[in-house]
């Protein structure tokens, strides 16, 4: 039963089996978005401030931050940020990129537990990645790809997760510890993409007793109403056994289908949490919605 | 690889576990709808007329038509609405009683192969309806239920359903006619049951080689915006291996849910279905939205 436990200063956040889904807020990252990265560059936080607490008001338990501009100093903006939005928010958050010292700098100055996204099998990135988490006591993402790419095989893909999370063992890291990333391909180019999913992050909870992540807006990418692909993936996901996701809260329809997962995987004891966010608001009021979440539950009535 | 193949006098439908997810539209029945089942005693079936057309409209691929009304002459309404809703739509139907000459009623006047629901596991049930299936060469929905109640077991519940299939085959029906509801109980009473229903669908595609249905509209009874739970519900059903649902197709987001479970599932070539359904309309058109489900598809712009 693995449990992966992360924490702000003053929050802790459990990724598992019998756990609620975790949804980590992907918003804070330059990556196709011109006017964020010309602003942090700039120094500009008011975006990722706004960002966070839109987020976390939208019901992201973690945040994933990202600081990975061309030209900019990665390092110092990342430790800013990961200052900055323990500053205002108290959620756990994921840090993220793919230069060692940004990593570095952003859990230097972490306050809690974090979760250091990514390492992949190739031998670099683990040797470089694995003695800083182990270092700062973090959990990491396990990205499925090693020195030869993406394999398209199940088989392979399942092969280098757990050659991951025997390395990060050797390396003191616990195996509740690594949170394994299955590579979500976008469906509109390959058909069987959600199902090798599916299949594959059943794999690694049943057999390799892994917690799992994936960045969810991927799958429908170059579809039309590729939102509505995602409120039906990550139930999926879910439903397989996926435990937790970086996506964006604020899609309209994702906060609730993912507590609807919740309810429907009994992970949401007596469906208290579903009643709270939905409860009517008073007997006059028509239709269902209230709390929280009241825009995304208006419904066409019968 | 299991495939119940319905029919009407002109469209045949595939229910498989390689076949996108057959849709059976719930709303012709006068179970709880007081105007309907006075409507219907009257012989005034307009309102049935209206329903049919908007769950095809709205996508439904087969029709549930059931005419329980407590002291009508079932057997002849039953028959009656069966050859109306034969005569303005194309779609196969279920025809669904607990009276065994309600049942040979419909039967008798259908054109085409029609889906039966349904049997129990009680004695006398299977016993009078098996035959009623072989004499019109029809499939039949198998309810995991039997003389002692419903077992809160799915190991039994499991046993029950391989019992009817054996019998059924005792009977000359063949198994890919056997249509198995796993029973669907209401999260909010039995917070284990979406889990439990997925777990046991899992097992009867993967054990028992089977179809499966349920009447989807259950799970979310006594919970505050229960059509957001059954958005979520049948895209996981289906990732666990339901091949098929009794539901009400008018429900907002629904039929979309289930589209986008199926492009994930790898049963729409080509996401062909999808792209068909959400196309953008124009190249100056804001938003994706389109095609039959474009009311679903509007969403709030990032």
């Amino acid at each position: 039963m693995a449990r992966t436990v992360l924490s702000s200063a003053t929050k802790e956040v459990i990724i598992g089996f019998d756990q609620p889904f975790v949804m980590i807020g992907e918003r804070i990252n330059p990556t196709g978005r011109k006017l964020l990265a010309a602003e942090m560059k700039e120094g500009n936080y008011d975006r990722v401030v706004a960002d966070a607490l839109a987020q976390v008001e939208a019901g992201a338990q973690m945040l994933d931050v990202n600081a990975g501009i061309p030209l900019a100093d990665e390092p110092r903006i990342l430790a800013e940020v990961v200052q900055l939005v323990q500053s205002v928010t108290d959620v756990p958050l994921c840090i993220d990129s793919s230069i060692i010292e940004a990593l570095e700098a952003g859990l230097s100055v972490y306050k809690g537990r974090a979760l250091v996204n990514s390492t992949t099998a190739e031998e670099e990135v683990m040797e470089r990645v694995l003695p800083l988490v182990k270092k700062y006591d973090a959990a990491v993402v396990a990205i499925s790809n090693d020195d030869t790419g993406i394999s398209q095989d199940i088989d392979e893909r399942f092969r280098i997760a757990k050659l991951i999370v025997e390395r990060a063992q050797d390396h003191g890291i616990k195996k509740e510890d690594v949170v394994v990333d299955p590579l979500v391909m976008p469906i509109g180019a390959i058909n069987q993409a959600g199902k090798d999913v599916f299949r594959f992050v059943r794999r690694l909870r049943e057999e390799l007793g892994v917690n799992t992540t994936c960045g969810a807006s991927n799958i429908g990418f170059g579809l039309p109403n590729r939102h509505a692909i995602n409120n039906s993936f990550l139930p999926m996901a879910a439903c397989a056994g996926m435990t937790s996701a970086i996506l964006n809260p604020l899609h309209e329809g994702l906060v609730p289908a993912i507590k609807a997962a919740d309810t429907l995987n009994g992970v949401d004891p007596n469906c208290a949490n579903w009643i709270k966010m939905f409860r009517e608001p008073a007997p006059e009021g028509a239709g269902a919605r209230g709390g929280r979440g009241g825009r995304e539950g208006r419904r066409r009535r019968d």
